[in-house]
């Protein structure tokens, strides 16, 4: 039996086909660029391929109410040609398999909670800082969904005194983390693309800044047993260090506890399964829910 | 059989008596002193009442942890005196009876999905903003503890552009929100008690500020079906309106939800068991934990 899993992320759709204990066959990916070019490829890779259903984690916010009539879309996305396209009703059509729909990060910490780095933990946080900045949370052992879903990219952050960058969330502006410290963000601050900011460059400071203050509030809010940052920003690892020894600054002695303050180098930490996090989710999100089915 | 029940604030310590349905039998509260000078007055009152076992809500941090040699203590308070005070080891041995422990705002949150705001609600977050500002949150119906338990009271918060006022919080300053707007902030602020401040007085405008961009960070990371604001600030009842459009403009339309744009009278509420929220929670606390011994 087969499966097929799409971690669909700011930058690719990374799409392929896994047998039903989770073992990748086949694996590739095509940029996310608008729908009417991406989801062509993205079907035609999966037609033929007589998959059982397709998991599929993409970015957000999403509609994930199953009484909604809009359930399956992408809504409000600060991707413009994707504002409220209906990603589970196409492949359901053009596919015709059952599909499985959650956000992308809250795909990357299942596969992170099953495989990775929160295997034997009941309270986590998985933020990934890339093209846009996304958290999920899992709280004795459940993802927290609630009304909508978490959309934690969207806090608000205080501005660093020194920082004059106005911000690039079409939502909140300069507001919010992700206007503030998404890869785009820096890129836009700095006017240099990542790869050319020097490992010493006063860009991952600030980075850093803006990561610990959200990291301290998602702390304070969900008390976590462990901290995973992924996402391309996050392959920049000089940023763990400044990270880990910002939040043990900001937090001040407030909440005494040996694994943050004596153990931080495993209570802040990259993703175990690394890029592949979100696609190993997405399979998991299938094969749970068809297995229930 | 009868339970013994201690909401134990900032402010005062409510104890009480109940029957093993919850249902009240006698009532008193303490004023939160020292330990010194509280905590006599308490053992005193329960003393000959011939309860069963003992629910104590509490202010924070406290050490949760059944497996930590601190268990049962309050840990880095503001409230100095109350600093590394063994509040559980303390009732247990001068009662002779099982004391079970959990924050006053969990207990607070305990009660309100009882038989109050929340009952029929799987996510609400429970807000108070009195002495200090606490908050619980239950996600899937379960309370967050997590690595310590939820001290969302202190997350960072945007100072207003005009607000000069320093903050109050030991730890953060005027960094965090209970530092700028908890009720010792508000009259710390103005100068002046709160019952002084006229109903039209910009102290209003500005603390519904503070506590609508606290909610926003919680609705992005915890997604709530229900959010309760209670405490002593709160029943200044001029607050909720103003709050509920702050945070309907600081979301700026995103987040499509009708149950937040189209009945937020219904979605950010006060308590429906108003100040005994907390008490009733102890109870529940008590009675729960004892009938599963």
């Amino acid at each position: 039996m087969k499966f097929g899993a799409i971690d669909a992320g700011g930058k690719r759709f990374i799409c392929g086909i896994t047998d039903e204990n989770g073992n990748t066959l086949e694996k590739t990916s095509f940029l996310t660029e608008t729908p009417d070019k991406t989801i062509p490829l993205v079907l035609d890779f999966f037609k033929d391929k007589e998959i059982s259903a397709l998991g599929i984690g993409c970015f957000g916010p999403l509609d994930l109410n199953p009484d909604s009539e809009t359930y399956g879309f992408i809504t409000s996305s600060p991707k413009k040609p994707w504002r409220n396209y209906n990603i589970v009703g196409t492949f359901k059509e053009k596919l015709g398999v059952p599909v499985f729909l959650d956000t992308n990060i809250n795909a990357g910490l299942l596969g992170e909670t099953t495989w990775g780095a929160a295997k034997n933990v009941k309270n986590a946080i998985y933020l990934t800082i890339g093209n846009g900045i996304g958290g999920a949370a899992i709280v004795e052992n459940k993802l927290i969904h609630g009304l909508i879903h978490p959309e934690m990219g969207h806090i608000f952050v205080n501005r660093h005194p020194r920082d004059k960058f106005t911000g690039n969330c079409p939502f909140h502006g300069g507001n919010c983390l992700e206007g503030m410290a998404s890869g785009p963000a820096i890129e836009k601050r700095w006017n240099l693309p990542l790869e050319k900011l020097s490992s010493d460059h006063p860009a991952w400071h600030l980075e850093a800044y803006y990561i610990a203050h959200a990291i301290v509030n998602y702390i304070l809010v969900l008390s976590p047993e462990k901290i995973i940052l992924g996402g391309d920003v996050m392959k920049y690892k000089q940023l763990f260090p400044i990270i880990r020894k910002s939040v043990i600054n900001l937090l001040n002695g407030y909440l005494q506890n040996k694994f943050i303050f004596n153990d931080i180098e495993n209570y802040i930490v990259a993703p175990d399964l690394g890029e592949n996090s979100g696609f190993f989710g997405a399979a998991t999100l299938c094969i749970k829910n068809f297995k229930q089915k």
